[in-house]
């Protein structure tokens, strides 16, 4: 009986065939934890009264979300998971050393690799599925499980097949595509479900465009995002310094069962704007441009849209251009290599010419952290992954969510812009 | 009778001889506020119904304490300065646009200059007196008489006479000289006096050094420190895009009365180490180092020691080298100018090749605000200015003043450390 790819990777992963609805327990081959979850993950593995960690070198913990500290509170809560990592000589701990958010840091690091099960103590954990792994968020106390036994368990989720037509159209991304996934699913259309992502645009795709693509499977809802390996993957890992372990490599077979299957016609999408207070609310940028929606703030950061291919477009758009006066730019990039590599390309020489201000490598402002909270009904268009009320900020706020290329067209002329209109 | 330099630049802009004790009221070159002080200004401006600045070039608005907005409140706060610079079209209006700690902004951008009268509201304004200006902290509504006047009144003050003496060793800095001038005086022992600072050291002192020395007159009770004009100013003043206005330049009279003169022998001086919990509290560096002091995190930056040469001297010291793991090494350049030409020059890339971390240009983690907060029983050595119970976090936490060379060479050992060592 044909499988899906994720049927597969619990299969390989438990010794026998296993298919969707079945309550399988299997070895994890990462499990991840942040400054704000560790803490109690730890208290819990503690309280289990075990010494070590039952697989050291498949545990990470990256400080992103509040570090350098932002306020006491994060210093102590940060402090936890530091202590932790020295008394465990922890191999892949990252702080401020090596900082990166955790999503763009560990594919970087060549840490989550195709054939994986991964967990994480944060829902966009399903970044990883653009690898061809299987990578999903949990409570803190399931990591504190992973932490302790090395495993976990799992009902194999049923699978929508999500098939994208056609090559997109200059500034459609990764990010639109997964917008219009969320428009026609609704926020909760593929609870508990595997969205696995297939069709000829899949070849047009970048691993950047295949990140942001996989991160936002959750605000669907679904358990996992997944994008079977290809020359693309194969050329991210070949160039990675080192892989953690060798990579395994899985299809879904022609006869795998789904549970729904959703066609989306990528030729003759436009690029997508999720209007507050969803991000199922999608709209095509025609339309917010025919909103003439003003914005105070422009963010171009985060696990969805804070990668090396963000800044180059927005370099792009805005070179030899200004930010509207009235407008803050605010970059913030994944990670340290992620904003080292943009410097030496002259990306941020551009951005900060224009008037951007780029922060070091955080989680910061997507999750109403820090490095641009939003005021009192401002009006923010930005790269990330949530809108909801309040979720960078004021409760009277508002978040329109976008690619890196319209972000950066509407810096320049203060309202939401087609970038093609430039 | 003669003068001193101060009494001079009074003089010139009341347009008759004044000195000491006496109150006079002139006009002002530069007012300054910040994204915390200038809303108070602001809502006095605003009280007294004028609808126009008296003398708009001659005000200048700083966002620098926590920008990018860290939380609702900071971005409340920095909306009312906003707003206020647009509705007056303000030339001097600094945002995320073009990020600087306002102390290392405006002489940067050729915006404060010898023989100026400045105010502002903030106690470091007195940074600016190494230029040979006369520059001082001032409370809000202080500032919003000068916006409403373009003056303000002022108690022309006594000044002690520092007499540096000597070529100082290497890594013994502006920041060395100014930690123990406070340690002789003690914290309140300049009350409303001027620190003019002369000596044959001065001429081994650069303008980065000389900012130092005038940044921390405050500490000692100063109304102002200042530096008289010489070859190292004027290449500095030659060397910037342009100038606000032409520098008036005054020298004090052999003859000037001095209340007080200190000698400080500067060829033995070490490097000193202010000691929690006072700015006053300095020791040679091979006392801190004899007492073995461990520290968490290192923190290179603020209006104090947030200059290119802090960064210079810290990119060799750590060159090759690594932070101790279980220290964190946070760097937060006075500018955005600063940090893009440490770029260039490579010491970001060898900085962070060691483990630092580089944030956006803000006085962040100096005053508690981001970036660098320290938690419970922490340890920070900091190139900053004040070490006050709680003054970067919590209460239980220690802050030891020192400049950027210890500082670096304490982020390998993760002990206080003297470069010298190494």
């Amino acid at each position: 009986m044909g499988q899906t790819i994720t049927e597969k990777i619990f299969s390989e992963h438990v010794g026998r065939e296993v298919y969707a609805g079945e309550i399988i327990r299997c070895n994890i081959d990462m499990v991840i934890g942040n400054d704000i979850t560790t803490p109690i993950s730890i208290k819990a593995f503690e309280e289990s009264g075990r010494e070590k960690l039952a697989n050291p070198e498949g545990f990470a913990i990256v400080l992103d979300h509040f570090i350098p500290a932002k306020d006491i509170a994060s210093a102590n809560q940060a402090k936890i998971s530091r202590d932790f990592a020295m008394k465990h000589n922890l191999k892949y701990f990252f702080d401020e050393k090596d900082m990166g958010i955790e999503h763009a840091l560990l594919p970087e690091k060549g840490l989550v690799l195709p054939g994986d099960v991964i967990i994480g103590a944060d829902s966009h954990t399903c970044t990883h599925g653009a690898l061809g792994a299987f990578s999903t968020g949990m409570g803190s106390t399931d990591i504190s499980f992973g932490m302790i036994t090395g495993g976990n368990w799992f009902k194999v989720p049923e699978s929508i097949k999500v098939v994208f037509n056609g090559k997109p159209k200059e500034y459609v991304t990764g990010k639109d595509l997964i917008l219009e996934v969320i428009r026609i699913l609704g926020v909760d259309g593929a609870l508990y479900k595997t969205l696995e992502f297939t069709g000829t645009t899949i070849a047009y795709l970048t691993m950047d465009d295949r990140f942001s693509l996989c991160n936002m499977a959750i605000e669907a809802g679904a358990k996992n995002g997944i994008v079977a390996y290809d020359e693309i993957t194969k050329e991210f890992l070949d160039t990675r310094e080192s892989l953690r372990a060798e990579p395994k490599i899985h299809y879904s077979d022609e006869d795998a069962t789904y549970c729904q299957v959703i066609e989306i016609d990528v030729e003759n999408l436009e690029p997508v704007i999720a209007y507050p207070f969803l991000p199922s609310n999608g709209h095509p940028v025609s339309q917010a441009v025919a909103d003439e929606i003003r914005v105070d703030q422009v963010f171009i950061g985060s696990c969805t849209n804070g990668r090396l291919s963000d800044f180059k477009v927005a370099a792009e758009i805005l070179k030899d251009k200004k930010v509207a006066r009235h407008v803050r730019l605010i970059l913030t990039p994944g990670t340290q290599k992620i904003l080292r590599d943009a410097t030496k390309l002259g990306y941020i020489d551009t951005l900060v010419d224009a008037g951007a201000v780029v922060s070091n490598p955080t989680c910061g402002a997507c999750l109403g952290g820090y490095m641009g909270i939003l005021g009192d009904n401002e009006v923010c268009i930005s790269t990330t992954n949530r809108n909801f009320v309040g979720r960078m900020g004021s409760r009277s706020s508002k978040i329109y969510l976008a690619n890196s290329a319209v972000a950066a067209a509407s810096a320049i002329s203060g309202y939401i812009t087609d970038p093609n209109s430039l």
